[in-house]
């Protein structure tokens, strides 16, 4: 989820378990779309998604990350603030629609080029066999926009968020 | 700019060098751009458009307004509540792009469709005698975010908007 920054080597470590990447595809001219498979039943893969004091230990890569706001219902507003040694990188934006277990949709904006959200919608799909499918879609603004966050590293930032969010479901298993 | 709406007489008198009412054109399949003449030059037009203290006086069209934040400069806030006999109604975003005498870029959200941000511009252009035309475009994530704003009512409001900032520039010239 921490999409526009550059990729580094995450220091969460890998769950043994740990599914393949995510794999970004594009759709239309401003959109991409994200599948990842989770080794957590939904209910356990949404609370890591919803819940600040979990959020806080995934979210940021290993980086300190404060959760200045985080009102979890339709019209409410997010704030989140990672403190790595590269900088201070805020992101914020207000959540469109919450189907709990279903459905997140929300803008998402980067302090770096305020004025620019992008929507995104994460939706949760049940496996049947303990495991969770989260798809993701971000929609830019315009095609510039999509394809800017793209060579930002955004893939592999998200890798890097997903893969301590592996280990943060192995260890609270 | 009070866009989303419905149309109601206003309680601000016209001026009476009052220039036509704007006209909302379509361009491509999901922006709106607006063109209109203010009897001032542009400093006094940029002033009433950027001075919490005067956007008091007209953005709401006659009704209450509190400006809640209006930090104006790029990564600021904005919120403003208008409080009429129908309602109360919010409405904010985030600056994009100040450029003084010139230009404004900003998001431009209403409470009651949170999470639908549409990208707001306003151009200042010195006619060279003594008036000042505003070109103002709207940017929506979709065609029918654009569609369901102009059905909302959005020219009658805005021009309602519009002739309160014209009473206002009359009485303060």
């Amino acid at each position: 989820m921490t999409a526009t920054k550059k990729s580094k080597p995450t220091t969460a470590p890998s769950a043994p378990t740990a599914p393949a990447r995510a794999k970004i595809t594009t759709t239309g001219d401003r959109e991409v779309r994200i599948e990842r498979i989770f080794n957590a039943p939904r209910e356990r893969v949404w609370d890591a998604m919803t819940k600040p004091e979990l959020v806080a230990q995934w979210w940021g890569r290993g980086n300190k990350l404060v959760i200045e706001r985080m009102e979890l219902k339709r019209g409410g507003h997010w704030r989140f603030v990672e403190h790595s040694d590269h900088g201070v990188h805020g992101f914020e934006g207000r959540y469109r629609e919450i189907k709990p277990m279903e459905r997140i949709s929300m803008t998402f904006e980067w302090d770096g080029m305020p004025g620019y959200p992008a929507v995104s919608t994460a939706a949760f799909e049940d496996l049947g066999d303990g495991r969770t499918k989260v798809i993701s879609t971000m929609q830019f603004f315009t095609p510039e926009e999509r394809d800017g966050m793209l060579q930002s590293g955004m893939e592999g930032g998200m890798n890097e968020s997903y893969a301590a969010l592996d280990a943060l479901l192995a260890r609270t298993n």
